[in-house]
């Protein structure tokens, strides 16, 4: 927890920037707000983190990852209700018309009012008591808000416009003539859901499977800011675990069930009280956890949080409140994690239920649906329109086809209860503001018994999800490190797996003896398919070090006048303890390859080899 | 050759679409021309391909890799030139409205006249000169053979509009205000360039270097067609390699010297003539390809292709023709392949000059420049502005800061320029329609010698670019087989790196015996991160193998009844062979590992063990 205190955000934020690990996006152009470009150690980083996860998730469950469409048309995200329901409410300076996000703009406001002496207690409380509930208030609270205290807009001070709700969809048209309107995603888990029948399909029809997808969404955020953490393009990682309502137990529950995890559930917060460390098996049993699926993911998230490097003391997972949860979800705990800027939400595991396969079904007309086998048979109805057209086509002429289409559309329920009714006597129905009289001659249900085997059902989807750029923030600021003998000496300490090189080479000078070594082990390297980075410039070696630290390389070849002796070999330095090992040039790729597949530790391989602290040979 | 021709594209389409390979997006709503889903198969195909590329290109060569935004604002695209010129001209139906892409309707409209019996030779042969040359036309050209032909809309035969430019970008806005235009990238290339400085200093200064990026882009083409050929989002891989205008030799152009290549120059192409079949150094010596460094990449991307399991017969580089070549380019070689559809551009290596840091350093005002030693030191001239504030203010008074701004703005060409004539008599300046009468009181230039070591200069880009769906697709097509003995039997031999799935584990049968022997495989190739399937379905064996064979599963590992024999072993059989060998299961781990890293050959390993016909120990 020291840790955590002594952290400077800004020094961390000058090296990420100063090291290129990323950076504003278009900057020789003034930048875009909420727009980042990952420079080459970033995107090392970000790419081995979703590695990891590809292996963590993907190939420890057999999840089907599959790749769709950025671009989206309308119809898609109006039946999941992105056009109608994903917005943020924002306040408009009424001179300038400069746009503010509401919940932010009005949380400043308050936070600043709690800094002032001559404000009473009484107030104080009060503010306090309505801060956290600001990010989920409707236009009416918002507004609300915004008269009691007298908010203006910052720097004009002028009137704010009622709060107007803002789509946070980038939107374009598809096609020459620009009549289909098309959004960029603002999630990946729709493509999931219109891939449904296909995946199941590939499953062979069988349940509970998962689908996964890696790839960048798009949310027009009224103001970004802190970085990654709020920006308007990002990776997201989401995983569709589709599931029987029936049956949400989990084969592996078990290989987390003993897991140790900071839970803060939604009765926790309405109580005020703090955050709990339950033993996941106890968190279902008692309930808090609403079933084996879901907790299971909550363990699986947990556990690669902690394999690639964020602090398990400073994660924790929180249970969304009734009226915090999005549109589509039933049950929903955000996975946070305790940075400079506060706890934030790195991820979610949430429970969509049924909510987006109904939708797509209601828009699509489409059959989104599994089948489970019964245990015993059993009987259902069957009904069968019998439509004549010969009698309508004799009573409606022209208006026959539209009859026609009419019986053709009804419901198995509205066919059946006009069957009924037909049985007493004939029925007007309206089509168009017109008339007509339907007859048992025209229209019948003939319905029969059938026994079978099977069920149709329409899966549950429990549903982890994962923002990139915010955890790999999160990790960066977790193994941020500064040397305890000199404060300019900044590193970070990356799992081998995560780290953006798995080496550097160094000769130990420009010395025309150390090229051929460099590059026989610049090409070992290669050809093992291991990232390295050369430095043959002419800083001294410890400069270079302190380099490579910067960019988190967790091991250093160095290749020095004792590299000439027989057996050749060179200096292995690792990164957090600066100790130096002798290792041969043949054993060089084996070394640094289970070190960094993570087969084995430095503790280990320093054990292994003589500790190295002045050359023999020096010239 | 015969393969070639043999193939039929409808049995490899419906079999890519049955498997789910890729299939068309949103096709629950109907689906929107040009946009595909990969499903997993195609998915961990196209995943795998990137993989090696990485390790081809990027790891190879100590390539800077990247990840920038997708969503870019409109004065990046317009110093690139893309707002301006990336269009494609289009024919509008004048009753309906519906569009067509000009060149392709015009191209259709003379092959079916080609057909036609009763027109003359003399008319075919020159509807066949026009015929290539069409994709190249300006809209006047154009224009002249819609009415040439008279040709009319399809389906309708309505009049056609003039041919209308097109912009095929994907058009938003950024912000709640909507203030900023944004555009999504067509290419990757542009967020290379404007990080140029960054990538720059992260090199230490140093030049070559080269920048590379995977993502995807976006082209609103406005008829897509030919499946992943003409799509409407696409991912791409991108190098920028940026390198001294006085230097473009490569130092290691010798490993690719000896190649021989088919190469089309735009001299073979205008003189009617055929591919050559030409070795590097020699194309390199005859300046058939203008210098090495672009060589070089070339014999690299043919390396590419050949590894990931393109024919290497089907392969040719074509040179641009000067009136085809894109706005930035200076000089381009298309990298083609034979497939059914005919020769198709996969990729290409373009020499794209200083074009886009001219352009953006004229749009940005940043000075995007390297330096380079010089052998001798040079003594230029530097000029230095001096402005007198205080004699402009009290001769221009409100106007004053007009005049300043015009003086400091002025080029230092411009500077020396008014200095000069100002040594003569004062001079007149227009300013806004209104004249200043400035002298030397005012403004001079004084000019020093300094001595230098370096010298500033703009380097040039060497750019090769990959279309990853092509690519993939046309990997697939050339990879296509049917079992001679059964031609319902259709199979991929894709390279064991490139195979989405590097074994298939399949119990005989459903034998509660089988079960513990199939976790333990699944869990040993789970910890060693290696991608299977298992299918567990009743099928009988030799369907599951089918199933497998559909998706290009390389190997198979087979639990029956001789698995619980000691040593536990089970049968391995290689997909295109259809052979076995009996395999222990401690050695499976690395025998698939050495197979998928193709560290070895399914030929050397089948030697290793003893080959598997049938069980000794059938229930």
């Amino acid at each position: 927890m020291s840790e955590e205190k002594t952290i400077d955000r800004s020094e961390v934020e000058n090296l990420l920037k100063r090291r290129f690990f990323y950076d504003q996006s278009f900057s020789i152009y003034g930048g875009v707000n909420g727009l980042y470009d990952y420079g080459p150690v970033g995107c090392a980083i970000k790419s081995n983190i979703l590695n990891q996860w590809r292996r963590h998730f993907i190939l420890e469950e057999q999840m089907l990852e599959i790749d769709c469409s950025i671009l989206t048309p309308e119809v898609v995200l109006k039946a999941s209700g992105h056009v109608d329901r994903f917005d943020d409410f924002m306040l408009k300076d009424t001179q300038t018309g400069e746009c503010f996000r509401a919940d932010h703009l009005i949380e400043n406001h308050l936070e600043k009012l709690l800094e002032i002496k001559e404000i009473s207690d009484e107030k104080k409380s009060e503010m306090k008591r309505i801060l956290p509930q600001i990010g989920n208030m409707n236009a009416a609270g918002l507004d609300q808000l915004v008269k009691q205290y007298h908010i203006k807009a910052p720097n004009t001070n002028n009137d704010l416009s009622e709060p107007i709700a803002f789509n946070l969809m980038f939107s374009t048209t598809i096609g020459a003539t620009g009549q289909v309107k098309g959004y960029f995603r603002p999630e990946a888990a729709q493509g999931m859901f219109v891939n449904f029948k296909r995946l199941l399909e590939f499953n062979q029809g069988r349940l509970p499977f998962a689908a996964a997808q890696i790839g960048n969404a798009f949310r027009n955020e009224i103001s970004p800011r802190s970085g990654l953490l709020r920006v308007r393009e990002f990776t997201v990682a989401e995983i569709e675990h589709f599931v029987d309502p029936m049956d949400k137990t989990h084969p592996k529950f078990e290989t987390v069930a003993d897991l140790e995890i900071q839970l803060y559930s939604a009765n926790n917060q309405a109580n005020g009280e703090s955050t709990q460390l339950v033993r996941l098996g106890d968190a279902v049993r008692s309930n808090v956890i609403n079933n084996e699926t879901l907790a299971y993911f909550i363990g699986r998230i947990y556990l690669f949080f902690t394999k690639i490097g964020i602090d398990k003391t400073r994660i924790r997972f929180r249970q969304h409140m009734s009226n915090e949860m999005a549109h589509y979800a039933s049950d929903c705990w955000d996975v946070e994690c305790k940075i400079s800027y506060g706890w934030i939400e790195c991820g979610a595991c949430a429970d969509r239920s049924s909510y987006d396969l109904n939708q797509h079904i209601r828009f699509s007309g489409q059959r989104l649906t599994a089948t489970r086998q019964l245990s015993t048979a059993k009987t259902i109805l069957v009904s069968e329109k019998k439509i004549n057209s010969k009698a309508i086509g004799q009573s409606f002429r022209a208006d026959a086809s539209k009859v026609m289409q009419y019986l053709q559309n009804l419901s198995e329920h509205d066919a059946r209860s006009l069957h009924e009714k037909l049985q007493q006597a004939h029925e007007k129905i309206a089509i168009d503001d017109k008339e007509f009289i339907v007859t048992t001659a025209m229209f019948t249900v003939e319905t029969t018994e059938n026994i079978v085997q099977v069920e149709e059902f329409i899966p549950c989807v429990i549903e982890p999800t994962f923002g990139i750029g915010r955890i790999l923030y999160t990790m960066l600021e977790h193994n941020f490190k500064v040397r305890s003998q000199d404060e300019q000496r900044k590193y970070f300490t990356l799992p081998p797996s995560i780290a953006p090189y798995k080496c550097a080479i160094l000769p130990l000078s420009g010395n025309a003896e150390f090229k051929p070594f460099t590059k026989q082990i610049s090409d070992l390297l290669t050809q093992a398919g291991i990232s390295y980075k050369v430095d043959t410039s002419s800083s001294c070696i410890g400069k270079r070090y302190a380099r490579c630290d910067e960019i988190a390389i967790p091991f250093a070849v160095t290749v020095d006048f004792d590299t000439s002796l027989q057996p050749p070999s060179i200096a292995f330095r690792e990164l957090n303890s600066m100790k130096q090992i002798r290792v041969p040039i043949d054993e060089i790729v084996s070394v640094v390859q289970r070190l960094s597949t993570e087969q084995t530790t430095w503790t280990k391989i320093s054990t292994m080899y003589p500790m190295f602290t002045e050359q023999q040979n020096r010239k």
